[in-house]
């Protein structure tokens, strides 16, 4: 058994999600972290029903650590974060605090700023959710006025979790909250952001590669 | 120091939410588990403000573990989960599997059901997020078809928060899904439900009798 773990993405995706597929995201974790890990695919053609055995809503990425296995990027994160003091403190007061932040992005924050997004995408800019979406990244300037990282006074895995919800490009544009733009810049700036987003722009870029010789042979 | 730890809630709220505000996962997730666990307030009347030194975005539960801080209700299920193996198997594939449908219950499934019940209940029922919330609640159909429970072949954290998601009454009533509602009563029918269910009721009711009191004193 090789001593990677298994990243799963898809094989190809249209230029609009590139940098944004979260693979991202674990591939960031294990840069940060100094853990191997390598990149595996399944067809983006056929995603809604050809994977659900592996992904239940047919999305990616999915992880597996020398055969635990987990979907949910959220849930690799934290998988991923266990084996890391550099993504999470071990004292329970630091681990709480992190896992709290990481949880506030995904169920505080993403949970308002995808679904403004995505009825944003169908056309619907001032749609419902506006207010909501207002209060919350409010309460994310507040906060992060006042420090500079969200847990533990260091990175963890809740900013790059956080940052990588609130770098979405709409929501930056959203109001303006200076605190929020810079630790998006600060966070983003991190080697290991860097690496894992231009990684998965050139694994999507070969793919164009492969298709297009596909097509013309 | 006393062996209990506080879960903090509001003082009161109205009739509407009554049964479903957050700090119900936090007492039926000890009522499992076993932990004793003592009740405190914050005013409902001004939340958005008040008490955002104890949870950024003026919400509840928060949890206080012997000095351990934490707000949101996924982090403090979780927090939990690791004090006790009723609420999570300690063998890392089935924590894991536990942990990943914990996540996907909050950010697979209420991201989708939480914003699209908010636009409803501001009048908008044919909101654009209606397909992609079918899609969801049709794959937890296909999952739970198949299944009793969601990891590791028995009761964990991951049932209680699913099943908190998903008992929502207008959830359960968006389309024909017998496999969720069968689920969703096997969840709920558990004493350790009940028991919170009717403790935060009650907690509501004796809040209305203090209000009346103060109000005709």
């Amino acid at each position: 058994m090789s001593d990677e773990l298994t990243i799963w993405t898809y094989d190809w995706v249209p230029q609009g999600p590139r940098g944004f597929v979260r693979d991202l995201r674990l591939r960031w974790a294990c840069e940060e972290a100094g853990i191997n890990y390598a990149i595996r695919t399944v067809p983006f053609d056929g995603r809604e029903t050809n994977h659900l055995a592996e992904q239940p809503f047919g999305q990616v990425p999915f992880l597996n650590d020398h055969g635990v296995e987990l979907f949910e990027s959220g849930a690799g994160l934290l998988h991923l974060a266990r084996k890391s003091d550099k993504l999470m403190p071990r004292d329970p007061a630091g681990e709480a605090e992190t896992v709290q932040w990481t949880i506030a992005a995904l169920n505080s924050v993403e949970m308002v700023t995808v679904p403004w997004w995505f009825l944003k995408l169908c056309g619907d800019e001032n749609n419902g959710l506006t207010g909501w979406m207002g209060q919350r990244l409010d309460h994310m300037e507040r906060v992060l006025s006042g420090q500079e990282w969200l847990s533990a006074g260091r990175f963890t895995v809740a900013d790059l979790l956080m940052a990588d919800v609130l770098r979405v490009s709409d929501v930056r544009a959203f109001g303006d909250r200076p605190a929020t733009e810079a630790y998006v810049a600060r966070v983003t700036g991190r080697p290991g952001f860097k690496k894992a987003h231009r990684d998965q722009i050139g694994h999507f870029e070969a793919a164009d590669r492969t298709r297009e010789k596909a097509r013309s042979t």
